[in-house]
């Protein structure tokens, strides 16, 4: 397995080179634009790594499917599926004007800034700081890192620029899609998009959702099966931003990408499988990171679709 | 004149019954729905009016036409038409979805709020408030009435509820639209919306404007004609929001109407024409106005389209 | 007068410079871009004009103007403003999409494509000739000039090449919005469109409009004061597709242009001006005719806004 | 395994009972709301089925696979992938206003109405007929089922009021994203949506898909493994229209649903699953044939994501 996964990051590095780093928050911009790291976590909890393992990014988009979990697990599904819709959307992630343009005026999915900036409206916390706890805590749990916390540096640095999911917040309160105090529930937005965590801890979070909420390495069953299922089917459509098409051709599995560089996926009872490379493409997915992927689930036979 | 107005005023009641008083934002619901009121001020500063014309209405949008004036005074006409555009737009006056869908991602026009935003934000003041003043001075300059004031707690009102003017305006930002801070440039917003008039310093506003800029009144030159020109046909091409081409057709002279109730229009050359009545029409404009300003532009030949 | 418009137009011919003939059609292309004429004419039916006045152009967008004085006449107002709104719109002149995204899905205004197609299939004719033939006879009273006939190697060449004529037609009979044999109520349009004519002839139709109806060459009554004044205030606000806002403030008065590099306006109550340029900008106006139609309407004291 | 089915399907018809059969083509609405069937076709060729199993239907945008098929095996995966995305949208199956709204103004998706027509029109046949029997014997091939034609009827009423199509395909040529003549693409276009088959049929159809391209029954490879893995991961993220997310959690795997009433579904190494029910949703998918797949994919542990 080492092998192959060496094998296929030599290869993947080329495809690295092609990408950019995210810099619309400042700090994401300091990230090492040649750093690529693959991991996998078997059904056994088995971890083999490769790469520049040591490379720490922050989860950004990645943690909108922790945090869905929660709400799953907290409000119920129904109470977050009637908050928001389960559609793949064709806009960029940050789109405001389909939530203008079409009745209901709520956000397409979950995976999306809108959506998971209304999945976190949801959880019934008494504070922004409490909120994010709970999400932090949800996230060491399914990669059973006890350790993990997250990157102060850039999460005030997407607190003091992001005005376009300031803008989506109080435009979703405008039309009755989101209720609450927009900047306590965005400092909890901003603060787990800043959780920092490595290619290995990305690797086991894939493992459990592959092992129907089961975290393999920790033995704890994290999520019920039917979360983890929903989990993977909202990231085989809509996990990779407007690029998740492309990404169900070339690698086939249900999977999340972050700007931070991340891709964290999930081959249903198979195994967890991710990587870390900061360089993406127009679409904010990680390069290398796809690259990789591609050829490991060719090599290991991972597709599902 | 005075017979006219009062026949004019007699038949537009009808039409204020079939209207509704704007209440998105609280304190306007408490406004009279049956109030109805007119005046004229012709080019000699004489001002004729009928009907409820002690009724005091907060200007709202009308007070867009002020806030540019001074931006073209302050800032000159090219600044502020490289910062918005000068068309019309098929949208509500509170859209956000052709910011993002067609670049220039800028406002289309200064007359719907995001372009009023930008429009204030160019404006070289210190701090909120002095932003707020200088609009509040050129208004009572505009109106030769140095008792203006506005209404605190409609302007309080507003600011604790305006979810989609921050919207646009955090929005704008992210695409590289506005600049500044954007609480402090919409505080002015919310409280020059509240400045409260009669429908006489709407008339003599409207006179100011249609004869070029000297306020018929107090004979002081307010604007220059290069400005007042600007501003009529801004107004005759989107000064009722999405109802601007039903008004052209209907009335013909350049007006700017606000949810307050009020509608300013100025016949160029000939008198300014003010109704106030808080009853509106779906898109935002008095229905009484509406028509009251109908059956007189056809009396007085005060059409020039 | 010919002084003026000689020494307007020796102005005019460096803005006509920085135009592009419209090749989309490709008889259009056929075009001299220099060439650039202006003429005027007075409410006692004096014409004056100056310039390359023998060009003849095809009348094309401006020949919305006459199809929809047709249906009025014809249909009666309310049922051609039934069929299609009388807003501006921010869209190019052949765009589709806002016909799906808002409800009604019917044209904003007559003098879009989409809308002078809807206009046009109103008509109570019996066949595309027919149609056409009562457009072309409401032309030639307009402008007082029997000898008016169609280019029919434009009428051929655009027929054979509007695709996006014929999608617009296609969609909003799937709506709802349109009736009847789609290639015959389009072989209309491309057969009116193609109506050839001089800046003289347009001259005396913006003559006709500004006088409330009646030619002033011909004396007779063409169309009723209300149908003038209706095609007046629809030209002030829609008249030069998505650049009507920039030609209300540069010029001020009621027109419409046409990408054979026509524009007809009306100064209402004093006189019709027309310019000939087929340097187009890219908004489809013409460019020399604009700027000598911003100097006249300063020089001549037009402007109405 | 039969016992299985007869279980979902009863289970279904209540679902069934909650839509309404397609009219907009008005031979479809002679459809039989109330059938209701189901079959599904292993790895080893077995066909097992249940209910109205005798119900034929016409494959309407089922087709879209097919001819997608076709044209990758024809011209190349290359030069379809950049006619046509690949990527989810959130618009209904015959919008319009993304075509203009964002460029490239090609279509998002194959599986669309108007990502099939550009499909079909890259096909190098000789006319219409050619290329529709080049459709329907790949069908043939992918059903093993030689007897399967067209419905007359049906292609006829599509093809006489299909005026949506038309304003896609002529809108794609006026943008220069599609070439060729209209009538004769879209006739083929058609043509292969009233290819009639049953529920067999199009288990074998998915279990061709499923079997990475060799037909189970006939033993024939139909399809390379590339164009069968890259046919599931387009009908994975699109093959349900706006309705393929909903459809990803509660199903699971890929499918394709067209308004006839028709699912077909490909489980990989495993099964081809299909249903039948014209009672559609209002997105245009079986209400009947979703529940049944639901039940199904959970029963017999088909679901890959």
């Amino acid at each position: 397995m080492k092998d192959k996964l060496e094998s296929a990051l030599a290869k993947g590095r080329k495809a690295a080179a092609t990408g950019k780093v995210a810099d619309y928050i400042p700090e994401l911009g300091k990230a090492d634009p040649n750093a690529l790291a693959v991991a996998c976590c078997d059904m056994d909890g088995q971890i083999t790594a490769a790469g520049d393992t040591e490379t720490t990014i922050t989860i950004q988009s990645i943690s909108k499917v922790v945090s869905l979990a929660l709400s799953m697990i907290d409000c119920g599904e129904k109470k977050v599926f009637s908050a928001v819709g389960v559609d793949p959307t064709a806009d960029p992630f940050n789109s405001i004007m389909r939530l203008e343009m079409r009745a209901p005026h709520r956000p397409q999915n979950p995976l999306i800034n809108a959506g998971a900036i209304v999945v976190l409206s949801l959880l019934p916390y008494r504070d922004s700081l409490s909120r994010y706890e709970a999400v932090l805590d949800l996230t060491k749990k399914l990669c059973s890192n006890h350790s993990i916390s997250s990157n102060e540096a850039v999460y005030l640095s997407e607190k003091a620029t992001s005005d376009r999911n300031r803008s989506l917040a109080y435009f979703l309160r405008s039309v009755g899609s989101l209720e609450g105090d927009i900047e306590d529930i965005l400092d909890s937005y901003f603060h787990q998009c800043a959780i920092a965590c490595t290619v290995r801890d990305l690797a086991v979070m894939g493992a459990t959702l592959a092992n129907s909420g089961v975290n393999p390495v920790s033995g704890e069953r994290v999520l019920s099966p039917r979360i983890a299922l929903t989990l993977r089917a909202l990231m085989a459509i809509c996990g990779l931003y407007d690029g998740s098409g492309e990404f169900a051709l070339r690698v086939g599995i249900p999977a999340k990408s972050g700007v931070g560089g991340g891709i964290m996926a999930s081959a249903p009872g198979n195994m967890g499988l991710a990587t870390v490379g900061p360089s993406l493409d127009p679409k904010g997915n990680s390069t290398g990171g796809v690259r990789v992927m591609e050829i490991l689930s060719d090599q290991l036979g991972l597709r599902v679709l």
